[in-house]
């Protein structure tokens, strides 16, 4: 299932896997005779019914998978990020010595972590120069998130790329429209000038693409990048092996966001795990009508929005599946 | 430091400690250097310096106690609950048999957890018709809460007690104003009807002690209960022993409300784990100024939205500790 073209991916995702319906009533049934009022465990619940309709068992969140994705950007060259090239090369090393926030985190849920580094030394084009990438090394990129999928109670896409969200903001504004003012932000800390800097920037890369990227495949080749293709993989992988999702920040919600415009029901495996602090991803989360699980003001990246939102499924799991029922417990149910 | 009179518990609260600022500032300092953009990891940096303010060295947060306080209310006779108040003892055995959601939070987090029963077989006066405890048995019940916090991290009061919403809904009505119908909500699962029922019910409780209850310790006598009196003890036990506290929903902020009362600055040790999605937990904490971490939709009491944020304050720990400097990791700072 190595797509090597735009054809295959929309072959891929001609008949995405629906939950299962039947592991899902079960574990409504069974969340109804635990020892609580029904409902008081909110959003828990939820997440314990999404999880074992797409498990297709009882609800699990051991095995939790972080797939980090590395990508360089030609764009860079336009001085849109706070941060020098080069240390995208620097964190992939740190993420591999163990000494990056995703590592922690991966570490407290017991968590494996996989890092991807995706031709760090060929960054994408400039795209406000031309393409990003051709359908070929898009496609690459995307095979390579597919593939770091193999299994798992959950998956975590994550990414880091610097000049990527000014890679997400031109994507998010060429699927779902915009201008660069509305999808630009300060993401690693850029000051108010960087920012206005960065919206025209990619006002002119929507002008230079904008007859392409009607077709949201297009539109990740022209002003994406190699770690945004492979997230898109990896979600996609994650359906097609039924493995709920939790989605991270802005450039992982802007990934997914190819897979929402090419099928409305293809994040349907997806939670959104956290609002990040960089503005443009609450319009984001509300176009795509996703919901984050928290808003803690991170705006790092990495997966680490997710992973953190992973100790929130984590207890949707022990608390579905280590409570007593009413009748186990003896304990009396709702009067009258 | 065992209180028997409203007074011994005034003068426990005359000097109380305050944060350590070195220890603080230590810890902003280490912040500075970790390998990602300044502010990114949001709430999660924020948490790690307030916890080593009030712990006097790196935050941690290995050793967490739950204390889940139970107690029984004479004001059930008006017919404030959905459940009936056996589930009270009930739901003790649940949790000393390791049946309840906080049991299951308590394992994932690592926590040990304490379960005091408050004679269960003698429930408080009904607060319709006289005060709910005298000032003795108010001592008692806060001096159990305080007994309770021997050590550790991270400190989280839970509470288990049939008609205890009603409770916590007077009591709040009592130190900061408004009626029944502004503080009365579904608690574990009324209707229309029975919220309204038990906003008379808070109404007339308020009339008949509208003289007393100026004074918030007797505020906490004449409406309170046991499991509330015994959770403002531990809150106060945790400050003197310098410990941070995790505040779980309603009932539990209401408590810490009769501190706040007595002294502005009695909570500035807590974090608000949860908002309740019992409706007057807003006002509350408004009320209160302390802005929740978590918004899951929970409202089961237990100290369980409290022990679900305790995994962010872990995450914030985990980060804080164990991630590279950008010096140790050869990572670039900001350009410019």
């Amino acid at each position: 299932m190595s797509p090597t073209s735009f054809a295959d991916i929309r072959a891929l995702m001609a008949d995405l896997p629906q939950p299962d319906e039947a592991a899902q009533a079960a574990a409504a049934e069974r969340d109804a005779q635990l020892t609580k009022p029904p409902g008081s465990l909110g959003k828990l619940e939820t997440i314990a019914l999404w999880l074992a309709g797409w498990q297709g068992t009882p609800p699990r969140a051991d095995k939790i998978s972080i797939l980090v994705f590395a990508g360089n950007h030609g764009v860079t060259a336009q001085g849109v990020s706070a941060f020098p090239p080069d240390v995208t090369a620097q964190m992939v090393a740190n993420f591999e010595a163990g000494g990056a926030a995703i590592n922690q985190l991966a570490k407290l849920t017991g968590a494996t972590m996989s890092v991807a580094a995706l031709d760090l030394a060929t960054p994408t084009g400039d795209f406000t120069q031309g393409p990003a990438m051709d359908e070929a090394a898009t496609c690459r990129a995307f095979a390579a998130g597919m593939a770091a999928v193999t299994g798992g109670d959950l998956v975590i896409p994550g990414e880091m790329g610097i000049g990527n969200t000014t890679a997400a903001a031109a994507l998010s504004a060429a699927l779902l429209g915009g201008t660069g003012a509305e999808w630009a932000g300060p993401g690693t800390g850029l000051d108010g000038k960087g920012v206005r800097h960065k919206a025209e920037v990619i006002d002119r890369a929507l002008a230079l693409h904008a007859a392409a990227v009607s077709d949201p495949l297009q539109a990740l080749a022209r002003v994406g990048g190699r770690e945004l293709a492979a997230m898109a993989g990896a979600i996609l992988a994650a359906r097609l092996k039924r493995i709920p999702v939790v989605l991270d920040g802005f450039v992982a919600t802007a990934s997914a966001a190819v897979l929402k415009r090419l099928d409305a029901t293809a994040l349907d495996h997806c939670l959104l795990g956290h609002r990040s602090a960089e503005p443009a991803h609450r319009r984001l989360a509300e176009k795509l009508g996703l919901d984050p699980l928290l808003d803690l003001g991170m705006r790092l990246g990495e997966g680490s929005g997710a992973a953190v939102a992973a100790l929130i499924v984590q207890a949707a799991v022990a608390t579905h599946g280590g409570m007593a029922t009413f009748a186990e417990a003896g304990v009396s149910g709702k009067s009258g």
